[in-house]
C-alpha cells in the first residue's frame, strides 16, 4: 500500500524526527511505499494568500474560497499545492505527524491544510440539496483512504484525561480528526499520542516504538473512529443537526460518534 | 483603555476587513487607544523556527521550547516577536479577529501565537511544586487583561449548535479561549461569531455591526467565561485533574467552567 507521511517539526534530531524515521522504516519493511512531506525541510509556505494561484491580476479582489475554486478548476494553482494534492490522490493512507503546540497542529501544518485543501478538492464538492449537503463528512475526494495522527505532547496523560485541565485529548483533536480528516472522506483511525515528551529515555523510547510499530502494522486492520456520515439519514438537511431520535440524550462532539 | 486588535485576513475589502475597520472606529470613538496587528499586511512570518532568535549558532540543535526560553531571557528574540510582546504588555484588552478556517484560526495567526508566546512569557512561568503548577490557567503574564474573539464562519449557526454536525462553537473554540487565552492569564469574554458569511447584505451587515458595537461598548462590563483557575484548589496537583468533589458528574471541556 502507499502511505503519505506529513511531518511538521523543525528539528530532524528531535523525538518527532526519530518517530518519523522509525515509522518510515517500519512501513517500508512491511512492503509499503512511503512518501514523506517534511514541511520544514520543504520550507513549506504556511500562509494562504493571493500568490497561491498563478493567473491572478495583481489588483483583483482576493476571495480565499473563490480564488481557490478558480485555480483548482483552471489548473492554475501554484505548483507546491498541486504536488501535495497529487500525493493525497496517490496515497492509500495518510499520517499527519506533529507536536501539539497550543492545543493544535503547528502553523506550518495548518497552512498545509488550508492551501492543499482547495475548493473543489476537499470542500465545495458534490450537490447541495434537501437530500445531500455536499460530499463531506464521510464522503468526498479522499473517501476510501485511511488517516491517522501521530502526536507528541509535553503535558502528562492525566492533564488530557476526561477531567484533566487541558480537556480530553479526543476533544482537542476532534476539529482535526472530524473537521479536517473525516470531512473530505478519510476513515480516521484512533490517534497515537505520546505524552510528557521531556521525560524520554532510551527504555521509554523503545516502548513507544513498540506501540507505534504495532499501530503501523495494523494500519489496515484497526477499526476507524465511527463518526456519523452526514448524508446517510442521521442529520436533518440543511440544518445539519442530529435527528431527534438519534442519541437523543447526547450533545457536543461525542454525539457525532456512533 | 488600550486595545490590541490582532487581525488575520488576506483581503482588506472583505467582511473581516470591514469588521476590523468598524471595531477600530467604535473603540476610538469611545475614547480608547487602539493598535492593530494586521498580520497579512505585516507579512507576519507564520513559521516558528531557528531564525526566531538572533544569536544562534547555525549548526546548533534547535529545541523550540529551550531556544525560545534562552532568547526571551537574553533579549535575543527576533524583533518582530519582541514588538508583539510589547503590544501585549501595553494592552488592557486583546481582540483576535479571524475567519474560522478548518475549525480553527488561520495558520498566520496560529504562527503569531506560537512565536509571540515565548517560554518565560506565556508559558514556563512560575514555580512548579506540589501546591502550584506554574502561573497558568488564570494566572500568568497577561493576568488582569481581557481578551475576546471575533470570528466569522461560512456555515450556518445550526451547524455549530449543541447537536450540529461541526460540533458546538464553544467546544471548537475551547482550545483557543481556554488553551491560548486563559492559559497565560487573560479573562476571556464570550466570543462574537458571525455565521453564514456568504449571505451578507447591507441590512444584515448593519445588524451585525449593531451587535458587535454593543459588545465593544461593554468590553469592560461583560462577565468573562468563568473558567476554573488551576492553582486555587479545584485541581489535584500535579495530575491536574478536577478533584472528585468538584462537579463530580461532569467531564470534558464543560467541566472546566464554573
Amino acid at each position: 500500500m502507499k502511505v503519505l507521511l506529513v511531518h511538521a517539526h523543525p528539528e530532524p534530531q528531535s523525538l518527532n524526527g526519530s518517530l518519523r524515521d522509525f515509522s518510515v522504516k517500519r512501513l517500508e519493511k512491511a512492503g509499503h511505499v512511503v512518501q514523506v512531506s517534511d514541511l520544514y525541510a520543504m520550507q513549506w509556505k504556511a500562509t494562504l494568500d493571493a500568490a497561491d494561484s498563478t493567473d491572478r491580476r495583481a489588483d483583483a479582489h482576493f476571495d480565499p474560497s473563490l480564488d481557490s475554486k478558480r485555480a483548482f478548476e483552471n489548473g492554475t494553482q501554484s505548483q507546491d499545492i498541486a504536488r501535495e494534492q497529487d500525493k493525497l490522490r496517490w496515497a492509500d493512507a495518510v499520517i499527519l505527524q506533529f507536536p501539539l503546540w497550543w492545543f493544535s497542529m503547528p502553523a506550518i501544518l495548518k497552512g498545509w491544510v488550508e492551501r492543499v485543501y482547495a475548493y473543489g478538492f476537499a470542500y465545495g464538492v458534490g450537490e447541495h440539496s434537501d437530500a445531500r449537503w455536499g460530499d463531506r463528512y464521510g464522503e468526498g475526494m479522499l473517501a476510501g483512504k485511511r488517516a491517522m495522527l501521530i502526536v507528541t505532547a509535553g503535558g502528562w496523560e492525566s492533564h488530557y484525561g476526561p477531567r484533566g485541565i487541558n480537556g480530553p485529548i479526543d476533544d482537542i483533536l476532534f476539529p482535526i480528526q472530524h473537521g479536517i480528516l473525516y470531512y473530505p472522506g478519510f476513515d480516521v483511525l484512533p490517534p497515537f499520542v505520546v505524552y510528557r515528551t521531556s521525560r524520554m529515555d532510551e527504555a521509554r523510547f523503545s516502548g513507544v516504538c513498540d506501540a507505534l510499530g504495532q499501530r503501523l502494522d495494523d494500519l489496515w486492520k484497526t477499526a476507524p473512529i465511527p463518526f456519523r456520515p452526514q448524508n446517510a439519514g442521521a442529520y436533518r438537511i440543511p440544518e445539519l443537526t442530529l435527528r431527534a431520535d438519534i442519541a437523543p440524550e447526547r450533545s457536543g462532539f461525542a454525539a457525532h460518534i456512533v
